[in-house]
């Protein structure tokens, strides 16, 4: 089973135990977060990424930072009320563009708040014991969440596929991204357990490598068959007639079906359509945003120049000061997407409808 | 002037120098090649490099060998075809590959038999002075045949582009290849000088990052505007319509006009037709080769993963001994190139003739 290959995010008698994704791939080493402040840096530093990762490592560790500290409670449910807060406002804070970082902090603070009112006539000890309860439940459904959304994207992904295909993915959208099996790439683990025996091709995703330190890494872990190329080999690869279908992540969805992922997806889809491949994008519902018309309407990071220029070298690799342009994301228009997967479903062309008919399901 | 500001092979009154490439772009430093040991390993290296380049180097380098080794010249004519022989076979095996190499030192042989046998009657002092001297003159005239053939490219390619373009170009095709303006690069130093304006943006080219290291320290040495990009952002910059003209070298075209280049040219060639951006290949009429009839007839070499997987970097970026595919060029098939530029001037489809036509001027 891949939840006891790869333990992005563990939680087992109040202990929360994360895989430390910094040490990837030299070291696979699991760090306990004992308190609020593990739990801040480890979101901080990277130590556990992708975004339903953070929602669950968040609700989890609002639990454990509030036990942290409960030596300190004053007794009085005010007390337990501004404790808590102050756990809740410190965890968010570790990554504030991070959209599952906040729902998740919501989220158990809104069970903490129902709780509370619904023993508002119980003693102190009583009310704030159903509420550290609701919290754990909370939390726990939150991670069964994502995992239950992992699994029926990637039953939905593998509809899709053949055995022995061969695949090509970018970045890393995998279990290290979800506590599940991912968004694009759940349907190979799933494959891969049923015994698809898919050929993956991993683009190793320049500047920041996620390809090759987190996809390569995760995928061999597994036994899965992947081959690790530069991005600039993916149409070499492409047009030797080796890959069969492009799986991709998404980190936001337009609602006429324009996706933002990963710098390079973009071109990617480019490089599919024209060899006529098909490219599929994995979007958990919760990534469509449906107040954005389309792609042009997404706004892109653009990042630190140092990330190209000298990050992860020995020596400079390009001139000092050099100009250089580092966008976080591309936008896939709709038209070169084959199909969005779903947790609920499979979306098709034309997406302006299809999403909102799987939305509403 | 460009031969000013970036000395890649000079020679003068019998001191050849060349500018080390291993050094940049961190340090600029010229070495003074003494004798055939120093020329060997400045070649092996990869001290200079690019088919031209190497093939100047080679050429001056066979007369310092030669001259290194005068001391121990037994008087006689057949000891100085023995120590020339040994200099120029030593030489000719630093690089067995690079055509270049051996065509240059084929013609410093040429050269000097041509000499010996005029002076036939003459003494053995006598011959081996005009052997030598006849040799000065064949490398200097592959040197000046070098720079008139850069300049001529770079001229012809400047009628296709206009003042204040956007250029995108990918590996270094430029005056670090060659002794002169470059193939790809000519166009641009040449604008440069006559005030274009152009905004260039280099790929950085993965694994070896000529780009980073090469392309982006030679342009921005003579001042030309240029941004450095990851090979996966060329897809998002040509979008937002940054780009007006791609610019890449060719390291061999068949006859139909199918060229291999430098790995990831082919993919920056789909993706400039995809967004309707002309597509110019820069080749040297040397490098078409008409007994190769289309691309599937070259064979691309495939390089050590460790390329991929470690080099570069201060800790793995990948699993270790995870797979790879690593090949060193992509074939750009004739259908997206839209103009070939070469010394004679301007080839377009259908090349199978417009090459043809071209050679026989």
């Amino acid at each position: 089973m891949l939840s006891d290959e790869i333990k992005t995010v563990a939680y087992e008698d109040g202990k929360l135990v994360i895989l430390d994704q910094t040490l990837l791939p030299g070291r696979e080493e699991y760090t306990e977060l004992k308190d609020a402040e593990d739990v801040y840096r480890a979101i901080k530093r990277l130590e556990v990424r992708g975004a339903p990762a953070i929602g669950v490592a968040a609700a989890y560790g609002v639990l454990v930072g509030i036990n942290a500290r409960m030596a300190g409670w004053d007794g009085t449910v005010p007390g337990f009320v501004r404790l808590s807060g102050e756990v809740c406002e410190y965890i968010n804070s570790s990554r504030p563009t991070a959209v599952n970082l906040s729902w998740a902090v919501r989220g158990m603070t809104a069970a903490r708040d129902e709780a509370l009112e619904a023993c508002s006539a119980c003693g102190p000890e009583e009310a704030v014991k159903a509420a550290l309860s609701a919290m754990e439940r909370k939390a726990e459904a939150i991670h069964r969440e994502d995992v239950e959304s992992c699994r029926a994207m990637a039953e939905h992904g593998l509809t899709l596929l053949r055995p022995g295909m061969g695949l090509l993915t970018h970045c890393n959208a995998g279990a290290l991204a979800t506590t599940g099996y991912g968004t694009a790439l759940g349907p190979i683990h799933l494959g891969h357990e049923r015994g698809y025996g898919f050929r993956v091709f991993a683009d190793e995703t320049r500047p920041l490598l996620q390809g090759a330190r987190l996809t390569a890494w995760e995928l061999s872990k597994v036994g899965c068959d992947v081959t690790l190329i530069c991005d600039n080999m993916a149409s070499a690869v492409m047009r030797s007639g080796k890959i069969e279908a492009v799986l991709v992540g998404c980190d936001r969805m337009a609602a006429n079906g324009d996706g933002a992922n990963k710098i390079g997806t973009g071109g990617v889809a480019v490089l599919a359509k024209e060899y006529g491949i098909p490219f599929y994008m994995f979007v958990p519902m919760s990534t469509v945003d449906f107040g954005t018309p389309t792609g042009d309407d997404i706004v892109i990071e653009e990042r630190d120049g140092d990330e190209i220029r000298t990050l992860w070298y020995e020596k400079p690799m390009a001139p000092e000061g050099i100009g250089t342009f580092n966008p976080a994301f591309d936008v896939t228009p709709a038209e070169y997407i084959t199909a969005v997967v779903t947790e609920k479903g499979i979306a098709r062309p034309p997406y302006a409808e299809s999403l909102r008919e799987l939305a509403g399901r």
